[in-house]
Formats: C-alpha cells, structure tokens, sequence
C-alpha cells in the first residue's frame, strides 16, 4: 500500500473507529459475562475516558454505540446504566441422542418455504441473506469501479485456475483472524460457500456415505447430502457449545462415517459456538481417524468474542480439516464469492471446479481483495456486530413479550439467527401455514433435520429488513402460536 | 430506453456500422461459396456503393472489413480482388464408426496441457478462452461501473432464484438471434455455460447412465462424465456436417442413451456444423424417444451463417431439448455468466442449482443485461467474427505452408480452433512432447476421446495471442513434425 496523503487520513479515522469499538466490545463483553451486572451504574464518560486513555469524545462514542446495542441504556441526570435484558427465557434442550443414518428427502419442504421467504407480499422470517443497509454500499460500489478501471483487461478474459493471488493471499491474511496461518498456494477461490462445502464432499465421499453433522442443521447442507445420495448421521448438538464430541467419538467408533460437515462458530440454526477445548479436541479426533471435517466458517467474525472465531483449522496438524468461507455475510453479499483450503484434498477439490464450474470472474477477485485490504475493514465487521447484537437483542424482547408462556429460545453469541422452541407440543407446520394466511413466513423446524425432529421449533432470521412492520410481524407470530396452543 | 441526444448518435452510428458490415458479410458469403472466385475482380467502390445504394465512404468500409479479413485484396491502380486462398489442404475424414460406450479416464491428460497451455513461458495454441484484446474492453468496463452505480443496493444483497429478469429478458432475446423463442420465465441463469451442462447431466443422469456426444468432443465434456461416473458413448462426426445422425439412431435402437450432448454449431474441436435438414430431424429423433439433447450453443453467434446459428432448440416441440450458452466467447469473457432452458427438466435444473451453488451476483446479470440490450451489440458480433475469420484464414495458410505433406485440416465456417489430421500415422503425444521443449504447447488428438482415438491429431486454440511469435511458433510446430515424421 503507498501511504498517499488520503490513505494516512483514512488510517488514522479508521485506528479512531477501532479504539471506540474496542472499547465498546470489552465492555460489552462485561455486560454479557455478567461481570457488569444487569441495572448497574456504569462509570462516567469521564472515568471511563480516565481508565481507557482516551479522549472524553471516544468515551462518548464507546457508549453511543453500546446504547445501539441496548446494552446500557442513559437515564437523564444519573449517567449510563447497564441496560435490563429483555425478559430472559430459558434455552432450548441440547438435541436427542444418536440415531442411525438416514436417506435424507428435505427438498420439496425446503423449496416450498424458501419461495415464501422470498416473495414480496411476505413478511419473511426466512430470509438467509442479510439485508443491504447492514453493509457499506458505497466502498462495495468503489471497489468495483476502481476494480473495472485498474483491471479493465479482466474484463475479457477468463483464467482458469484457483483465482487471483491477490485474493488469495487477503483471504489467508483474513484467516489469521481466525487463528489459521494459511498458505495463499492452498486456496481455491469459488463461487460460494456453499459450492466449496459441496466441491468438498463430492471429493471425500461416494454416494451412500455417511456423513456426520449437527442436529438441527440447516437445510441447505441437507439438501445437498439429498443431491450427493449421501446419508445423514445427525449427532447430538447444544445450543450454547454445538456438536457434542462425545456423541461424535460414539459415532466414529460404531458407524462408518466418511465426512463430518459442521459450524463451530455460530452453526446454523442453534447459533452454538464450540469452546476452544473442544475445537481443539475435535481436530484431533478427526485427524486420528483420517475423517475430513468439512468445517464452514461463514459466520465467524459476526462471533461476538474473539476465541469463538478460532476456527477448528487453526488446531490442524496434518490436512484433515477442509475449511471453507464466504464473504457473503460479513463483506459485501452481492460479490459472490467464497473459498476453501481443503488439506489434504486440495487438489481434487481444484480438479472438481474446474470440472464443474470452470473459470472465475476476475473483476469480483479484485474488487474483494482491495476490500478485505483497505483500512477501516475490521471497524466495518464491529460496527455489523454492534448493529445485528442490537437487532437480536430487540427480537428477543419481542418474543419473550409475544409467545405462549414455556417457549424457549436461543442466546447466540453473535449472528441473526434465532431458534425458537414452541411449548406443549405445538406444531411448527401448523404455525408455519397459520402465519402465511397473514402473509408471514417463518421457517418450520423439521426442515432442519432429515428426521422430522423439530417439529415444534421454528428458525426466525433477522437479517432481513426490521422496522415497524417486521417487529408487529413477530408480536403477530407469538399471538397466533398463543392462539394455536389455546385452540 | 430513453432517446437522449447522445443514444441518438449512438443509434445512428450503429445503424452505419452495421450497414457496412452487412454489406461485407454479404460479399464474404459470396467469397466463401465461391460465387466471386478466387482471384476475380470485385466492383469498384463506386459500382459497390451504387449497387447497394449506400455512400461511397460505406463501401470503403466494407472493403477495409473484407481486406482485414483477407477475403480481398487491393492492387495498386487495378483495384479489389478476390484474395487467393491460403494452399489449400483437405479435411480430415469422418471420425470412426460407433463403438461401445466406456468409462471415462481423461482428466490427469488434459490437466497436464491445461498448465503449459496457462504458462506464461510457454507460446500457447491451448488457451480456450479468447484475447480480451478481441473485446470491446471500455464498453464492458463502462456497463460494470453503471450497473455498479445504478444497483448500488444488489452490491450487498444476494438473490436466490433464476437470475435477474431483465437478464432472462435479454436472453430471450438473444435467443431470437438463434431462431428460439424462449419464454424468460423458464430461462435459469448460471455462472458459466460449463455450469449449465454439468446442471442438465445431474438432473437426467445416474452414475453409470450412458450419454451419447461427438467424437471427437472437447475434454471438458469427458471430464464432466468421468466425476459424475457416467459412461461415454461416441458418435462418429463429420469435420463439416458434425454428428452422424443415422449412428445416433442405432445408438438409440442398440444402447441404453439416457441423454445427447451436443454442439451442434461449430462443435470443439471439429468446428463442425450441422444442416438446418439434420437440426430438425435430431429435435424429431430425441424427441420422439424422449431422450434429452443437451445443447451447447456457446459458439452459435460465431458462426459465419444465419442459418448455422439455428439451434436444434427452435425445432423442439416437448421440451425434449436443454440449451446451454454463455457469453464468453462472444460479448464479455471476463463476466462470467451462463444460462440454460432445460425444457422439461427444468425445475430440476433449478433445484440443482440453488443446492450446489446458491445464489447470484446480480451485479454482473445487470452490466450483461445492459451489454446484450446496447445498440451497437450486433455490429460488435460481425466484428468480432471477422477478426477472428482472418486469423482463422491466415494460420490455415501458415499451416499449409510449413506442416509435413499429407496433412489434413478442418475450414470451420466460424470460431477460433482448427483440428488438425497429422500424416504418416505421426503421434500427436511426441509432438506435444517436442513441442513443449522448445516452450510451445498444443493439444495432443487423444484428449478429445475416451477411447484414446485420434492420437494422430492435434487441437489448436487460435482465440489467444495472435502476433509474430506466436505465427513464427505455429510454423516451428509444422517443422518439428516434419523431423519427427523424416525420422
């Protein structure tokens, strides 16, 4: 990088943005731990100017932004106070035990659902993509103009091959944050997250293999365990610490599992996020056995703590972990773009892209590498954190307010995904065709396993849009599970 | 599309660009079939521009067109004459009669000549993507930072579905150009044409299925069946009339074909095309056994006929026909984007594709959507066919000038590949062998069969580079075969 008059500028806006942030995380962190009690006086703007070192100006703007995320809340003439939580209820039963692997036949479900969540007469509680005004529009829309000016020549022509070095190498400087050291050489840019999980398991697995992943999972990694003819092993997970090893060891040691496909960080729909011991743990067990972890880290810098974004990799000795990414909900969702760095399966992953999807768009490689690259990039990921946090906080209060009395719901430590269980046997699917009578879509829970668990669980996502009618919507949900339970 | 004074001007140069070049293609034609011999005298620019009621700067035009094209020539104070055609050589025979249908071993072959042919120290007759330079590079970079600015919002959002519909919209439209009449409702956008057929072959395929294609095809098609376990039956092709359609009917009375996949116009490598009589009869053919056609129609609008960019689609009455076409070749090779109408399979074509590769980059949809709807668009194609025809016709004479006696040669009515019959039973692996120590790499025969046929010829990408090296490069590859052949 030349450091150009405006470059200086902008390092030193962005080190400003940081330093609030910073201090922001920390305390929120206090606040979530409990280190700073619900209701408690926080200090003044003043001491905590005093105790940072730093300017009264950066203290403000520490509490602004924790007042976005409702963790403290200003009470006229008595300063800031730690905010009262929502009304808490209680979290969801870690998953049933181990059963055999099964056929997995999800789709038509699946399809049915996704068509709701993406019609414009719906309220949609399904939407997997977060919304557009969570991210920095105008530095995507840079990027891509500076991308078509600086590599107008990428414009007409294709490479065939594991994409720029460029991005390879932000991409292995990104994983850095996520405790990885990553050699640029063994990245494979994709088209998506999802195509580097699907090129993985084509690459570790025939049809009829059996492949271990949490319970509940999302639907689109049973979908494509449905297309591959792969079986499902779904093991035990807990909402708060995910896939129970345990149950994993168990399953290595009676069942003839090929591939273990998981979300340590913030799985998809639980929001659970392993402990480092057990991320440690399970890139051990994997290697012992010479299985494949399929490991998706999507979401690990929406975690709200740093230790939660340690991908299981980072404890990766011998090649057993494939891990794969996208920039689709932290970056810019609209560049299509993801990777893996799949061990010791590099190249038969490369082989398959190459087979199946061929070359790659250039320009969108430039574009994301000057953004994964420009300063101010990881005060953009804290300022999404704050922004979602507050979001999930709000939702929560909603649902603690709205729902039938005994429902229970998840706490993901980051992320805008929620998990609902709904209390006295309700039926998700009853619920689900009740809400779209008054056009809204939620997502069932059976969709989330190839077992017709969770039957009486929905997913909510709340990346979407949220405003006045998004919020009524929720109420609304409650009132008619209310109404369900009753009737 | 608003008329603004600067559309205007536009429009009115691009109906006087596309004058000229109508006038030249029409002439072309009239060289081609040899109703202007070779070596005639053509009008004068004032009988041309009286002739076809244009002004005389016009027939200057379509004179230059045609010199660029080497199709003319001028002789100082005699005037425009028809220009002698390279030495000419003979095509290559049909391909073999039908055998049984094989598994498929291609990939660790053609692999190895995909990284010489992608070396920068290597002169290379393997690229299969076409020179940006052959592009309209500031057209292509102007429509990405428009669609940047005008769809700021998709910069940061995802769709999950067909493609945008002003895209589908702008397909359908294309599709016109090939005597389809698509409805953009079932058109289903992908990220490259190789996408779309590997799509088409997993919705109406099972591992083991056999699928009847060209022979010889291009590598990239066996690879496909070799991943997805699927057995390759080849039909034996004519170098100028393309696929034997009285083979594939015994194909069908004899072998279990579960789908074709063809290219019917300019097929890669034989460059072959198939008669308006034959396009209608293969619609008829799969149709009435309800066996899918695949069709590849990337290189359709390359072809020097209107009546060879007619796809076997436009005579498909029951959906029986899966067409497959991109834009990489012919508009923007660096927006990677293709689609497909898969007829009756459609649904599953698109469930297909949301499992395995999820959403899209709208983005690129609106800048390509902007591209295919510009005036000005045809005029590019007519360009871009004749830079390519005098490339095409000046390596012919090359070749025929410095390879050994007896060789044989395609004369592809469009496209940027010759094939190439070495004589004397000359092995095509030790001249790519020979080839590649002096740093220059071509494509051995025998990549473009399952069944290890046409070790006796060689593939040469021509869309690349196109400057003395690489001329002076094609002459050494006759003259090495010459030595090998002498000893």
């Amino acid at each position: 990088m030349t450091l150009t008059p405006a470059a200086v500028a902008d390092l030193s806006r962005s080190t400003s943005d940081t330093l609030y942030l910073q201090i922001a995380e920390r305390l929120a962190r206090s606040i979530r731990n409990g280190t700073l009690a619900r209701g408690a006086r926080v200090p003044s703007v003043r001491e905590l100017a005093r105790q940072q070192g730093v300017s009264p100006s950066t203290a403000v703007q520490a509490y602004r932004a924790l007042e976005d995320a409702r963790l403290i809340e200003a009470r006229p003439r008595s300063g800031y106070f730690v905010a009262a939580r929502p009304a808490r209820l209680p979290e969801p039963e870690p998953s049933a035990p181990l059963v055999a692997s099964v056929e997995v036949d999800i789709s038509s479900r699946a399809e049915q659902v996704l068509k709701m969540a993406m019609s414009p007469d719906h309220i949609s509680f399904g939407a997997v993509c977060p919304s557009a005004d969570l991210f920095q529009q105008e530095r995507v829309r840079r990027a891509v103009s500076r991308a078509a000016q600086r590599h107008r020549d990428t414009l007409c022509t294709y490479p065939i091959g594991p994409g720029h070095l460029d991005l390879r190498r932000a991409i292995a400087r990104h994983a850095l944050g996520m405790g990885c050291q990553l050699d640029a050489r063994d990245l494979l840019v994709t088209n998506s997250c999802l195509e580097s999980i699907s090129l993985c398991l084509r690459a570790v697995t025939q049809p009829g293999d059996v492949v271990a992943l949490e319970s509940p999972t999302h639907f689109s990694f049973l979908e494509l365990l449905q297309s591959l003819h792969l079986r499902a092993l779904e093991i035990p997970t807990h909402p708060r610490t995910g896939l129970s090893l345990d149950a994993l060891q168990l399953a290595f040691d009676t069942q003839p599992v090929k591939a273990v496909l998981a979300v340590p960080t913030l799985s998809n729909p639980l929001g659970s996020s392993m402990t480092l011991a057990d991320r440690r743990r399970l890139a051990q067990m994997v290697s012992q056995r010479g299985i494949p972890l399929i490991e998706d880290v999507i979401y690990n810098m929406l975690a709200e703590r740093d230790d939660m974004r340690r991908a299981v990799k980072a404890f990766d000795t011998g090649g057993d972990v494939m891990i794969c990414g996208s920039f689709s909900k932290t970056v810019a969702p609209g560049l299509r773009l993801g990777w893996v760095e799949a061990g010791r399966w590099s190249s038969e992953v490369r082989r398959l892209k190459a087979v199946h999807s061929g070359a790659h768009t250039e320009l969108l490689e430039h574009a994301m590498a000057d953004l994964l690259t420009q300063p101010g990039h990881e005060s953009a990921y804290r300022q999404l954190r704050a922004t979602i946090a507050a979001r999930i906080d709000a939702a929560r209060g909603l649902i603690a307010e709205s729902f039938p009395k005994g429902t229970r719901i998840t706490e993901p430590a980051g992320g805008f995904i929620l998990w609902v269980e709904l209390p006295g046997g309700l039926d998700s699917m009853a619920l689900f065709q009740a809400c779209l009578d008054r056009r809204i879509a939620i997502a069932p829970g059976n969709m989330f396993s190839a077992t017709e668990r969770f039957r009486h669980c929905i997913w909510l996502g709340l990346g979407g849009r949220w405003d006045a009618a998004q919020q009524a919507a929720l109420r609304e949900v409650g009132a008619i599970a209310g109404r369900l339970l009753a009737g």
